[in-house]
């Protein structure tokens, strides 16, 4: 050993000190009394030259700590020995340092040095398990090694992440971190709606607004882009993310998506660069998620050729309405009645102020007053009193009234008409999808950083506090969360990519996805920002840690764009639906008895053998993840589709039926998104290059699978896809994917990407 | 048949309408076209009499609803045939008005009512299964049926939930709902402290803040209804909640409790008067959870006989803390140092505000700033330059400095004394588990009445829309809830009985109840206002429905007075030394040779008929809940001894063998606690006199256990205690219960008894 090469001056006697140093930088604080215990120990060693003592000694002061370059010369020395020694995940930093001493040393001059590392080890407080497995997990698995530990680049990961839309987004990290960005605490909600309309109108000017419209209206023609932006706009004041998604989103993509050529002419490039202001009144107090049975009418006055907007009660008003107090037109979704016929849902362009800003006649515009959050966003109560537009204000790209007087639509259906124009807006979902995701990022950012700094009891009096992060029950608590959260990043940008090069105009298979990713996402973002909060104790609890208005801001989120609950639902019938149509409904039994009889197969075939394999390199399969997380929704959806039969077939009524297996249906809602989640998950990792990144993403997507695995056991070991030894093996997994993965925690949520001035959090920048 | 005795004028002629009736009136509100249907079609009936027509006619004019009485006679009457009736579960309204008609009618009349009754289903939006059901299990169940399908009397409940202190909750319910008291959204911090402080003042005005003082200091030596008080002041503005019990329950319980008679005589009345206000200032930001470890040092100064408190860092400054900006005084917690030596953590009263709200010189107070919730707190930030005071101040009932300048105790172990100061502040966590329980049950209350009158999508087009509470999902979302929330609070209740009785002065168990209890019911509230929150959907997010404010307020509960994950820990830590304890420590092995042997045997026994005994009075019987609930906590606790003793065998580090069952002490704790929940409940309503409401609380009961069973199935079946049909059956139980329970739902929040004026809820009031 004595003849390995060493980098620069580290000497072995140095080097056996190393192991301890390194951990003892990489998570400690040093105060004054340890270093004096350090300093007055190191220097009565005889073991070592006075040279190796002053190099030791340098590495002691608390003010200059070694750099990134110094860490990387200390782990490619220990490397260098790591690989020869006799050391396991059991094996102390003593030891560690004891087995390179044994390569220069023998005798009295080893026994001094193992005392020296033990007392050195207490006062550095790294003289535990927990601490040699980090250093140990560097050294086994490092080409480069960070000193978080992590194994791969961070900047490699997040370049990955943002794949084909880098420059949009590094250019909106930029933007938002300005000044004009900076969160305000401002109680007050009208002059905070007044900020946040001055950033809109920021952004307009920056042009970010316009990508998804045409060139020829100014715009960008990149809807890819668009989706890019709106994420970016997850990490900074949510109320400007919804102000954006309102004026440029729902309100222009109505004006795009529902309207033609005049429409597009006239208003498009004013609406995006944001001097035409306006809403998006769907939504009414009676009618939320059954959005079509709305009851505003737009009726057609053929003597004038003009539209009468009309709210028959108070319950018809329109309700929610963001920027209903800031603009000056709204798009109303109405019933049309054409020669006393009605025609279904459509939207009409209505002005609701004039030059002045003053209401129009026949409209009233009420505050929704404070929210939970978002209460930099204006929502407003509308009413309509039988108010007169010109016909041309008809969204008339599915439906339209000609010059005497008739209805047409090249969709002769009411209700596919509705849900086609429904369709058009399904990009609303995938965004506010992807600003639930960015905002769990934040949080989760700010929680792990804040682990990694935070301090809670001490194993022994004499040693530091533990890094609450090196607490088995917090690793536990975020982990797999920062897991999950990769998870439904990669489905949604999987999904925005088949939306964005969507060409055939089928819009149904979108649309079951986009609804099952959006409640999942959603959903997980409030769980997600939830615990950070809890995990970050008081400090989580006041409005300068973020936390606060993440939460307030995002709990919306699962309601608005469609109620998730109702949402899971969509996607079940849409699974149900794919499923029928995949065999032809006429053979319905048939199809039953075949699909009863592969799942049975599947289990027989994989018992007992499969059920109770137990290896781990079975366990961290993707192949086994992916067949778990199949089987689930194949069982789940065969069980829907039998069980319905069987009501229809005792002439239960069909509604009937459906309630009775509602509960089910949101089941298999959830199997199905969470499937894709993980299916989209593998796909993008099998694309990685950059071989660290692929290998750290690929232990990130193995606790993915098994958290939800273990989450659903009781189906599985229900069905005996699982046995019992497996579960139990899964559970141990999961802890020990913790704890490989703690080390790099910081990196994973670093490669997030998100600026230090958008996380905006005082507790992660000072106590 | 026909020989029945009807009441009044009911013939059976109109009783085989009644059934719908009933249930289109305990539902459904009657548009004009609907009831221009009924009329029709009534009139044209020729199997009915003028009167027998007169008589339904009168009971479809939507502005005078049959009352309570009229509905008492029609279900009177209703179960006079009921009970001959061959009906069950699967009857529809429609087959059992027929069954009703056959008793008089025959043929052509016959038939002529079968169709008048399936068309006036349609009309009423009644004729489905799941309506059927409602008048079922009324029929079924009933003695006295109350409109809205409860069997059992409001206020029968509510007052066997109030008991013994009836009479101080009535006096709450009043006074809170004094205009004084009432909700108003304000900005502004500064402004709602201030509104904060009056009202804490009014509060002592009107006594309520001296239930638990002596009498001779003006108190009322009531601690119960102290917690009385607390609990109702959690239906109020929780920033009230939190300010009363800073000022009464923190800083007057320290006075009172750490402090002796000199201070009694002192400072007593002027503090439960809020002449004298003061904080709690225990908390550092260095150390929270670690409290023991604080570093704000109080030195004794012999020359002067006086006491010098110094914060030595940032760190050590106090943080936020309640009445920061409000109090004259403050208890601090210091390390007390005697002649050098540290006596470990006391608490000391340092005046930091003089008479004129000038800061003492020395204290430095810095205002916490706008937090998620619970912004009528004024929380601060606390340092102290070298401040001193009198040693008369130390609060010294568990050590004190005598006149030489000696340091003694009664509690010779510096540990135990400092735990003994803690257990002293018990009280603390039971009133904030119970305020957690309040806000769950305002939750609650909005979201169930709320879907009582919401309404969304209709099952076919000439169908009223369906009721949200009519939804298997939504049922499903609140119901189990309802049942969660009885019976922590009656574990919470049987606690506090049990801290106010308990004069033997070993807290030691208690403290284990509390710290289960507190950290169960508040995360319960947490997840309990969320879901509420989410099923009003966008209503749920406007401010003036409550929910914001509820979901702010107590989001801190699940930190403060203990974070609950580590009051988890602690929990089965009481648990381990309790178990340990009742064996004696030296007979380890073979005890748990022998409670490994026990639980086998219990399997055994139970196995395989009890694991798979499905049938529904096992599965409804509540010794079945209780021996799985006591199963699973043995168990559990056997499993963490033997592994502890396992690494401990193994010479593993103390400290890294509980880091390694600290996931395992998580599960303990939890089993632990709703083990305590359930057999609370069942032994509340052991002692339930009146039959219905004993009956209604079984059926909650039970929903409350096989929830928690299906939600620990993956346990049970891990370890083989019940099968696979069993599970499946306690799924299908529960989907039942919630069903037999949604008629009763209203009732069973109504119970909780919450004036309308503290609910403050818009959507339940109007649209």
């Amino acid at each position: 050993m004595s003849n390995q090469v060493l980098p620069g001056e580290l000497t072995e006697g140095i080097l056996s000190f190393l192991p301890l140093f390194y951990v003892g930088w990489s998570d400690s604080v040093l105060s004054p009394s340890e270093m004096k215990i350090i300093h007055e120990k190191l220097n009565c060693l005889e073991c070592l030259t006075a040279e190796e003592k002053a190099y030791l000694i340098k590495w002691t002061d608390p003010t200059s700590p070694p750099d990134e370059s110094t860490f990387k010369e200390w782990v490619i020395a220990l490397k260098s020995y790591g690989k020869d020694l006799a050391v396991d995940g059991k094996t102390s930093l003593v030891d560690l340092g004891l087995e390179i001493a044994k390569g220069s040393q023998s005798g009295k001059d080893l026994e001094e040095t193992k005392s020296a590392l033990i007392e050195l080890g207490k006062a550095l407080g790294v003289d535990g398990q927990i601490s040699s497995n980090i250093l140990l997990s560097k050294i086994d698995s490092a080409n480069e090694i960070k000193p978080d530990g992590a194994t791969f680049d961070v900047k490699a990961l997040q370049d990955f992440m943002d794949g084909e839309y880098a420059d949009t987004k590094n250019r909106m990290r930029i933007l938002l971190s300005d000044h004009a960005f900076a969160y305000v605490t401002e109680p007050d909600k009208d002059i905070f709606r007044l900020r946040i309309l001055d950033q809109t109108k920021e952004l307009a000017k920056q042009g970010v607004s316009a990508y998804s419209f045409p060139k020829k209206y100014g715009g960008g023609e990149r809807s890819g882009d668009h989706i890019a932006v709106f994420e970016m706009l997850g990490y900074s004041d949510l109320s400007l993310a919804i102000k954006f998604g309102v004026q440029f989103g729902l309100f222009g993509g109505a004006l795009y998506s529902l309207g033609t050529e005049k429409h597009h002419k006239k208003y498009l490039e004013a609406m995006h660069r944001a001097d035409l202001l306006g809403c998006f009144a769907m939504t009414e107090t009676g009618h939320g998620s059954n959005v079509n049975g709305l009851t505003t009418t737009a009726t057609y006055d053929s003597d004038t050729k003009e539209l009468v907007i009309h709210s028959p009660n108070v319950e018809a008003g329109k309700e929610y309405i963001g920027n209903a107090m800031h603009s000056t037109m709204a798009a109303v979704f109405a019933q049309l009645i054409v020669d006393g016929e009605s025609h279904g849902v459509h939207a009409v362009l209505v002005p609701i102020r004039d030059d002045n800003n003053e209401l129009m006649p026949g409209v009233t515009v009420k505050d929704s007053g404070y929210k939970m959050g978002l209460n930099g966003v204006d929502n407003g109560r509308i009413w309509f009193d039988n108010v007169r537009v010109p016909k041309d204000n008809l969204l008339n790209r599915f439906g339209d009234i000609d010059d005497n007087g008739h209805y047409d639509s090249p969709l002769k259906n009411p209700s596919k008409r509705f849900f086609t124009m429904l369709g058009a807006l399904v990009v609303g979902r995938i965004c506010v999808g992807l600003a639930g995701i960015s905002a769990s990022k934040s949080a989760l950012t700010i929680a792990t950083k804040y682990a990694l700094k935070r301090r809670q009891f001490n194993a022994k009096d004499n040693l530091p506090e533990t890094l609450i992060m090196d607490y088995p029950t917090h690793q536990h608590r975020l982990i797999p969360l920062v897991a999950k959260t990769y998870a439904y990043y990669f489905a949604l940008r999987r999904l925005a990519d088949k939306y964005t090069n969507n060409t055939d105009g089928d819009m149904r298979h979108i649309e079951t996805l986009a609804a099952g990713l959006k409640s999942k996402a959603t959903w997980h973002a409030t769980r997600t920002i939830q615990e950070c909060r809890e995990a970050c104790g008081g400090k989580g609890y006041l409005k300068e840690n973020r936390f606060a208005d993440l939460k307030a801001d995002t709990d919306i989120f699962t309601t608005f764009e469609g109620d998730n609950t109702v949402l899971m639902q969509l996607v079940a019938k849409g699974v149900l639906t794919e499923f029928r149509k995949s065999f032809g409904e006429n053979n319905f039994f048939a199809v039953m008895k075949y699909l009863q009889e592969r799942l049975s197969k599947k289990l027989i075939e994989i018992n007992p053998s499969y059920a109770n394999n137990t290896s781990v390199s079975h366990l961290l399969d993707p192949r086994f993840h992916a067949h778990a997380f199949r089987y689930r929704e194949e069982k789940l959806t065969l069980s829907v589709s039998t069980r319905m039969r069987k009501y229809l077939g005792q002439r239960i009524d069909p509604n009937d039926a459906y309630m009775r297996c509602q509960l089910h249906m949101l089941e298999l809602g959830a199997a199905y998104s969470e499937r894709l989640a993980l299916t989209s998950f593998q796909s993008a990792i099998e694309t990685v290059e950059d071989k660290n990144v692929k290998s750290a993403l690929e232990k990130v997507c193995q606790l993915y699978a098994l958290t939800i695995i273990q989450q659903e056991k009781g189906f599985f070991l229900e069905n005996e896809y699982l046995g019992v030894s497996k579960t139990k093996a899964i559970r141990r997994m999961i802890a020990k994917l913790n704890q490989e993965l703690r080390p790099m925690a910081g990196t994973l949520v670093d490669s997030f990407g998100i600026p230090e001035e958008l996380l905006g959090a005082n507790i992660i920048l000072y106590n």
